[in-house]
């Protein structure tokens, strides 16, 4: 292992970290709080570390096993000097409370553990949804973005951040790619400050839920949430821009180069879609109480459907209290996620399409056992790896949840709690059901259990292998060969 | 398709359905109850339809899809015939609730919509727990025994109804292995009996209550079930024998040919006396409550563990009120299952070492991928299509699970209940946890609700394909080829 790359790389990234709490501290003047000078110890020791490595190593070679531990050591690290401001801030019990908060914004899953966030001075509510901006698209990919790198080097690192059964490049150069997916990411979420301050909202609010609707996060700066908003445009423009965040951001690229037709015909988008329209429907007709309130009926289906399958976790109303078959359907929505390439978390739609023709596959073979099948994804033909590792994937996402809601249960509490709690977390969504549903927060689980929870969280966010890794002794034992 | 051939080979079973009601008619006839008649119109018409397709159709080829077909087929069918009896005895309100009770007893789940059975006539009482005891070797492995097969053919049958990722014959002839699976079946089964009567249970109840963990059934003749033996001598002679009945047979088998050193050695066999005597650890320590009733604690925790793991079902307790974490032990055994080639249900830790071994070679993979990777089990490679169908099944199993529970959320019913009734009965297993705990039962679902999971219980005692395939167009389009 190099592990002088592996400390270069990482000093690398806090020093970035450094860089990116700077717009927080001017939000603090700006609004002359002065509690601002909490940022100030975690920008130093940040800074200080950051400039320990910053003599670049001989030997720049790295391979799959150290892109793994950089990517989960660079989030568990950013994540305990991210929580150093919210712990300095004294709006947070504990420093594990901070922990799991901050956490919970780089992952942009957005569970809280606040009940109460209105009275939260503008700096520290402005790192928490800054945060899930930079967690949406990957520090990693940041640090491409503006870092030259040789090509295969820097797709061990692209390969671990970005989520999705598998990592195409846009155009030839990883750091081209880079840059046009944080170009795209960049122009969609002023594109939604604009049109949510065109709807009235004021504009710090429209910037931190710009934030968490483009990094798919969820952190609201209401008590209430978006539910505080009583205003249509506002759901609809907010739904509307989760399903588009929760879109694989290639497609974007595709249409900027004017190759409409590919994009349209994405099989992965199709499947999104139809997933979405489904749902809708069945929780509507599941929902509908009276004529007169079908139309808020349908907005309230549709914005509940986009925030859960996006894994963004805005509510816009206490879908906890909704019949238990709708309550089944977000379950199951909590599974899927949006697309690979894009910002949100879950299992990913393409993933989801590719265990569904698979399991066809499996049935025809037990009936034809020597006909020769084949499973396409996109008209391409899907190879026996990325098949078999799409299944030992669902394989560990299961495992995941299961060993999660074990543990979760020493704090007693009842199964749809534990169970949602630790699925809302792995799934990077936010809200769960019983006692962790959307007008609830995360505050009474011991400190223990945030723990775990956060763990569960990045290792959704990572797609398990960084995190797995870094307790696995396979990573640091010698290579035998 | 040779549609003859199936309508020869359902013919037999049924004609065998009949039979196997005869003993019933006797238990009746020894205890006088007059109720006993309404064996005899299920028994006439079985026959009838029976001796229809006695003649033997020349062309006695079948496939794979023949084999899955008539398993499919004629458990539905069975269960169908099964259910009169019970139905014109009078102790059921619905044909719906005769139906979910003996489709309860075939596959093994031991799910009951009774909420007392200890006023319901002794010959009612002996083919609802006969079932079991029938339905856990199966009924086409019984054809497989009387009924002279080519081996291709019965091979087709047999691995549509025997569980575990691979059917593996003892003997060169199939129809020998057959033979063996039900002698030791039947010995195991006396032993117990008398193993039983010994402890002071009278003979019927014995017998009863035998046949319910030979068949890894769960049906009980007394109103409290196993807690009604204040024993502590036929709890622990019944947990034993539960766990024997889930360990593979053809263990049975390598010892009755003095094979005992490749016995003892079998890879499955330690994982699962391993995750059994966790469990019990880890319960007893979870539910320790004074040291004076140290005793009483392991002696429930080993009952419950043994019932469960291998999906019998009795209860000597109300692990309902168990703290959480050891309800979730109980939920993830519901997962496992017993050994494969017992007569457990669920997804059989033959599977489950094989899931864990393939996540690990994942892993490594991910690490080191130009590294040649095997995967063993019982000291043999397993080939990539192994591997492969084994992960699908788990998917599969997932999908199972989580369709039943979205349907069963239509009525309602919080979702610990509906998660865990629907997770009961496609593991065979019988109670599950909630408002279907070990002190309640199914009645209070509706008659939707009962047929669906009646179909859970059959998909699961047949391992999903042969009842998909029941649903599936492919089965029936004509081949390609």
């Amino acid at each position: 292992m190099n592990r002088r790359m592996v400390v270069f790389l990482l000093s690398r990234i806090l020093l970035i970290e450094a860089v990116l709490m700077l717009p927080s501290v001017l939000v603090g003047l700006v609004y002359r709080e002065a509690i601002t000078w909490c940022f100030l110890p975690a920008i130093g020791a940040l800074a200080l570390l950051g400039l320990f490595g910053l003599r670049k190593p001989k030997d720049t070679a790295i391979y799959a096993r150290e892109g793994f531990l950089v990517v989960g050591a660079a989030w568990v690290l950013m994540s305990v000097f991210g929580a150093i401001p919210l712990w300095l801030s004294g709006e947070f019990r504990t420093f594990w409370d901070a922990l799991f908060e901050i956490v919970s914004g780089f992952t942009t899953t957005g569970a809280s553990i606040l009940s109460s966030v209105e009275q939260i001075p503008h700096c520290v509510l402005f790192w928490r949804s800054f945060s899930h901006w930079v967690g949406g698209m990957g520090v990693l990919v940041f640090v491409l973005a503006v870092m030259p790198m040789s090509e295969e080097r820097s797709m061990h690192l692209m390969r671990a951040e970005v989520p999705g059964p598998t990592v195409g490049k846009l155009v030839p150069r990883m750091r081209d790619t880079a840059k046009i997916l944080y170009g795209v990411y960049t122009a969609l979420t002023l594109a939604l400050i604009i049109l949510l301050c065109a709807g009235g909202m004021p504009l710090f609010e429209s910037v931190c839920h710009a934030f968490g609707a483009a990094g798919t996060g969820g952190f609201s700066v209401k008590n209430a949430g978006i539910a505080a908003y009583d205003s249509t445009y506002i759901h609809v423009v907010l739904a509307v821009f989760m399903l588009l965040f929760g879109t694989n951001f290639s497609l974007y690229h595709l249409i900027l180069i004017r190759r409409w037709r590919n994009a349209v015909r994405s099989e992965e988008l199709h499947a999104y879609l139809g997933i979405v329209a489904v749902a809708v429907a069945l929780i509507t007709v599941n929902t509908f109480t009276t004529a007169a309130r079908f139309g808020l009926t349908l907005r309230d289906a549709f914005f509940q459907v986009s925030s859960i399958i996006t894994t963004t976790g805005y509510a816009t109303t206490d879908f906890n209290a909704w019949p238990a078959f709708s309550k089944m359907i977000l379950i199951l929505l909590m599974f899927f996620g949006a697309c690979a390439g894009s910002t949100g978390g879950a299992l990913k739609i393409s993933r989801i399409v590719i265990l569904v023709k698979s399991a066809r596959q499996e049935i025809k073979k037990l009936l034809h056992p020597r006909a020769v099948t084949v499973v396409r994804m996109e008209g391409k033909p899907i190879g026996s790896d990325l098949l078999r590792s799409t299944l030992a994937f669902f394989l560990l996402y299961i495992a995941c949840l299961a060993i999660g809601v074990l543990l979760l249960s020493l704090g007693e509490q009842d199964f749809e709690t534990n169970f949602t709690a630790t699925l809302a977390c792995l799934s990077n969504i936010g809200p769960g059901l019983g006692k962790v549903g959307p007008t609830a927060n995360y505050g009474f689980y011991s400190g223990a259990s945030k723990v775990l929870l956060s763990f569960e969280m990045l290792a959704g966010r990572l797609e398990l292998f960084p995190v797995l890794m870094l307790f696995s002794p396979l990573t640091y034992r010698h290579r035998s060969r």
